[in-house]
């Protein structure tokens, strides 16, 4: 039932290349940032939120990006080495670059917004000849993302890092994290989003990331499963895509789609679902789980990480995830709203 | 002794332009910015400051200048409503661009330093037709500003702006403000300042800041006279040259100079002791008061914002100012270091 | 012998996609470009070129491309309408574009060189959504150029044709063609190339264009065979790899490789060698002959075009390449020096 | 009636700056450039041709642009040689800058246009630096030209060779030539021009040009007189507006106005008409004739070059325009259409 065979002699599980920046989360909640004065600072972007969960899950993990040279780059990095997550694969850009920032503004529960810092932002200057084939080789996973792909020359990084990936028989997942703000047109999104997608094992997206990559296919009636099939024609196993509150399927090359339990949670804020989700599912397929187990097991992860103040820092271990299940299944937990 | 002649018959006071931004300086004082974590958020950039030392002081003001269409830019425009500085001559950009931001670090007293997001900034895309010729026509004083100068199009705003004062008879003061990062070289930065300086009334900068500009000019000893000179033989009535801790100099087309009386001081950062020294001199020259008397004015209001965390939020209003003098020659003031 | 299957049924043999743009080829030849004064002017472009021969072949033939909305490009479209090409997929650009120039110098029939004018041309502008899904899929044979992939938005529009050629079973040829001055750097070309390679049914190049494509591939010894079986893994069927003077080796699939006949020529410049010859060697393969004898058509409709001034008008039509074959046969045509 | 004063102890007669280029006159004349085929090659742009016209007049004549380093510059700088204009002033790029191109098209004696090649041209990259303040200093005139202040760095190598100017006491003639092409909008050509302007003893441009340097003045009719005004409170001793078929109207600073005859001629195009008539107006004032006869001594050199194929090299000298006006006199010459 689960369909990714991995390459257990790897010494190293995880490597995600991408996106590694700064989350400058509002103290003062449920108002707009017209009103808020003071700010928290977190690591943040979707690949690094995601490692940083598979590193608190306890696996061997690593890290492929750039990171301005200056205070926030090095805070960046002093954080990955304090979570124990090789760096090795991680440049000092030179250029003057900038780290990039997320303020957030949480005005309700379900009313959350994000602020972003993207131009000159350090983590897009990654280059070919900085993605280490070593890192890559001696890893079971590599996960890209979405927004890595929006400019050269980390976009030519993150093919260097797929090239690679293929060549030592790296599992890869995608997970397709489409940000607009950083992409030049619609249509420059579907080109590399399927190009990138054709050589992954795992697509993992919302409806909407999926309508975008089909803008030039068709499929009228937005049907998951000529989505999936689409995929399964080259390198995928699974795709899983989100439906938001409705839920998540997970469909398979052999033809089957599955669905996980969800959770209830006193939900903060939205941001960092995604990532914790990511993080528990491919976590769950790591150890052999069925692919509805892995399931649960991330929308447990991203519950935990919703109810609280930072996505990153709120990553949970092992031992969080499976007593939130248990308080769930006892009832112990209600959402809020 | 002050050889300046003011309009009093137009309404206004004062009226700035240029850079408007946000500053996020660091909760935790006396460490590396890799150690900080919480940040306060306050109005920032060079011209703004001295509006709002402008306007604490007691004077009409008004600002001209471009805001990011997000929530850091209704901050700006919020706060300066709070002040009492008319915004009329405040756009809202609709590109996309983004509020500069300043996050400071104080490692000491005298050790500190700014990290600056300056890419794609909203107050660099003023443009020549934003510029309201009847703002500037109702003041007796516009304040330009050299950070302004650094890109097209608010480059050739700061140039309307000074032909509008010189078309109504508004005196204009220049602060040279010199910023490397946002240049695109000393060449470039030396090309405009001048052409720029030809035309003021007023310049205020420090040594450094007019060696950059004697960049193609004959003074090789570094000499504040032959500096002050050269600009009499345009439109400059009074050229003060900072000196640092040596103090400042002011000269005047008459071929005189002038110091003034210093004040102790416990510093807590050296940000925004040029601001405030600036709206307090030219204050000073306002009320018709001698050029040291307004320079020592200016000291004294600089001795109170170095003294607190904030830039903008601590300018002094004229009774605090003239307190702190007061306390000073008391003896109840003393240096820290 | 011939290991590709035309569709038959498609009502069109070819279409190319990418640079269209003018030779300015200098009327006086042996000696350096200071010293020419006039020009002639004729419609340029290695796939243009190579369109412009397969419809002098005889063939039904279309391009897909952009040109500038000037005298330029409407001497281009006037041009492709005598030669017959269908330019259904030609747009206008309405950005003020320019047309590509390429200035001809030729010393000597050995030492020639071009002057290019690419800033701001018109055929890299080509979009995504300009290029006809419709002409593709009635053609047999897409053939797409390296220089067409080296910016956005014309890089993702060949992306597209790909994905089109694919999806309707069109044979796909790739001609290398690589400029370095039109590209970012090295690194990013062999990204781009790699991923187009893949996608390809057959691949020309010289030596020194499969090296750069190999710059993250372990090929110490530039061995053509792993050269040619890379791509094999991949949707090739054919790789030719030109080796200049030396003649060119054609690699199938079956791990067999070809040679083929060459012929003399009086040489009168080199430029439009490798159009024609492209163009009289997929000509061959298209009337099902054998690869060697595809070759040998080639290398004739090559030393027809060396021997004259211009590339795109000296095409030759089959009787002359064949009239030309029979003449060499007869010993009548003899190499200058 | 003339009232500029020359150095005459300074050894040379004149400096221009700026543009310097490539023109591709068709050889085809009276038909529309998709039409054309063959081009003939001349040095071109405004400010060369009027350099090329003093020096052809006998006057001591240099050059201050840049070229770039390929076959087109190289001609540009060896056609200088022969002309015996000082190229000291001369840099040649190292960027890979192209020479900017200007292909004709003469539809018909009144129907001419331009198709402009102005992309990454290297006259605009000439720097302050390489603006030499000696070769300056030596020259009795410099002439600038509107077109080399469209862009950085040109732009500030311009204002560099004002200050030079001023400094060392070299009158300063500015012909707007006013290209919108290589402009960003109006409003900045605008700021720009008006920047140059209050520097210049001598303007020459057309009504439409200073219409457009007055987009921030009032000055609703359109009023040559308040035109000029307005210069003469800056620099200015002479300002000529140009009016088409209606002739041209030069005033003064002392409040009067000139006009000249104008003589017939068989026109070919009309290119090149405003740079011999500069160039025959300024050589006139440097030889001390009224303006009447200065203009009319520009009228004729004008004639010529339009009776002519190319701008640059029909420039005439003293004997030919001396003998153009006799034969007009004597009606000789009667204009076509």
């Amino acid at each position: 039932m689960n369909p990714i065979t991995w390459n257990k002699s790897k010494p190293n599980h995880f490597v995600a290349i991408g996106r590694l920046c700064i989350d400058l989360n509002a103290n003062e909640i449920n108002r707009p940032m017209e009103e808020t004065v003071t700010f928290t600072k977190y690591v943040g972007g979707s690949p690094a939120n995601i490692c940083i969960g598979m590193s608190r899950l306890g696996l061997r993990t690593g890290f492929i990006g750039k990171v301005a040279n200056d205070q926030m780059g090095r805070f960046i990095t002093g954080y990955l080495d304090r979570e124990g997550i090789d760096r090795t694969g991680v440049s000092v850009d030179r250029t003057g670059a900038v780290t990039g920032l997320a303020f957030t503004e949480i005005k309700s529960p379900t009313d959350c917004s994000i602020l972003m810092y993207r131009d000159n932002a350090a983590d897009l200057l990654l280059e070919q000849e900085e993605v280490p084939e070593e890192v890559i080789a001696q890893s079971q996973m590599l996960l890209i993302s979405g927004t890595a792909l929006a400019k050269s020359p980390s976009r030519e990084a993150v093919f260097q890092a797929l090239e690679y990936a293929k060549r030592h028989g790296v599992v890869i997942a995608f997970d397709l994290d489409y940000r607009p703000y950083t992409w030049t047109s619609a249509e420059e999104t579907a080109a590399y989003y399927n190009l990138a997608a054709e050589k992954c094992d795992i697509l993992l997206g919302t409806r909407e990331e999926f309508d975008m990559m089909e803008r030039f296919v068709h499929n009228p009636d937005r049907d998951d499963r000529v989505t999936a099939a689409r995929w399964f024609d080259h390198s995928a196993q699974i795709v899983i895509i989100k439906h938001g509150k409705e839920g998540s399927i997970a469909y398979t090359k052999d033809g089957a789609s599955h669905r996980a339990e969800s959770y209830p949670a006193k939900v903060v804020k939205t941001f960092g679902a995604g990532d914790s989700y990511a993080a528990g599912f491919l976590y769950g397929l790591m150890q052999g789980w069925t692919i509805s187990d892995s399931m649960a097991f991330g929308s447990a992860a991203a519950c935990i990480v919703i109810s609280s103040h930072s996505c990153s820092d709120a990553m949970p271990t092992v031992e969080q995830v499976k007593d939130y299940i248990e308080r769930c299944n006892r009832g112990e937990i209600v959402a809020n709203s």
